[in-house]
């Protein structure tokens, strides 16, 4: 007989680098398993409701849904779910499937000003132990239709990992005049409200 | 006779490798200049006049020196000096020279809020061009003295790279409670403004 191998404590439901990296790089030690909820599907149900949800809520269902998810798989471990969105008023966009989507989504996001709404969860069992949503403004700068192009070019397929196509960490930051907000929660993943709560939980060092 | 080699359109004149990739990474291309003047002196000046400045004026004032002091060498280039004060009420803090002192530093920053105010300065030969400032405020939780020692032991002489001893970038954003403010600030370049004051002279696409 062998010993049952130490359950690792923190598991992020979710495929993001950038998410798992933040994590990594602030010293906490994370396993990932994506979630198989399919996102679109969520957000359609969301959307077609009579009294269709705010945008920050969508976030946080989505988030919610991550982590239960993988908790139910993981017994006694703690879970971490987390989701993005951005809105242009109350218009919900989707990561560009294509350079020509990611064409069309910059130009109607261009001289107007859009929300990221960033949403954490966090599941143990079948317990919700933590939620919380912040969000960001974002405005767009009235660039011209050959910076977009050459911006297009330059970034290729990558502008496809993005919802709204740009990173702020790369050459996106030349896209914006103005940016209001926590960066953690602009990346994806509000992180001093997280620690705050997986310290509380003790799963990492006070 | 050959040509005259192109000439470079922007210096960076800040040794800090933060920045340079902060703007690489935006796509702008710049090459690198540390100015030569002597931070501590000036610092000092600026302190034991009868009446000291704001803290993030001092910060502008040393923007300005070091784009001076490399635009007097790069006649027609664009320079750009940047400088970042910590303050803990009107007392600004220098990066730690040991981890001696960024034990002492930490401990006087535990829980209390002080400020990151970053300035930058453009200067084109001897005509000032442009000036900004920008402040964020971060409070340091009440980390426990193990919390603490780990850190210290983790980080090692890396913690002497930064004012403040930490990195929000990494493991350093676990001492906080609460960031509030542009994280291209807390960075040290204020990186929105910045680019569209080089848009506005054409160095940088439109």
């Amino acid at each position: 007989m062998t010993e049952t191998t130490e359950q690792n404590p923190i598991i992020l439901a979710s495929a993001s680098i950038v998410r798992s990296n933040l994590l990594r790089a602030a010293g906490v030690e994370i396993s990932v398993q994506a979630s198989d909820i399919d996102e679109v599907a969520v957000r359609q149900v969301l959307d077609i409701s009579d009294a269709p949800m705010p945008p920050a809520d969508v976030g946080l269902v989505l988030a919610e849904a991550k982590a239960r998810s993988v908790a139910a798989l993981n017994p006694g471990t703690i879970v971490i779910g987390a989701d993005q969105i951005l809105a242009l008023d109350n218009e919900i966009f989707s990561k560009p499937d294509s350079i020509a989507v990611a064409h069309r989504q910059l130009k109607q996001l261009r001289g107007r000003t859009h929300e990221l709404h960033a949403g954490i969860c966090c599941v143990r069992d079948d317990q919700t132990l933590f939620r919380y949503t912040d969000s960001a403004s974002l405005t767009v700068r009235d660039f011209s239709d050959d910076f977009l192009q050459n911006y297009l070019n330059q970034e290729g397929e990558d502008v496809c990992t993005s919802v709204g196509a740009y990173k702020l960490e790369g050459r996106g930051v030349q896209l914006f005049s103005k940016i209001e907000g926590d960066y953690f929660t602009i990346l994806g993943l509000p992180l001093v409200p997280l620690l705050e709560f997986l310290r509380s939980q003790k799963v990492i060092a006070q």
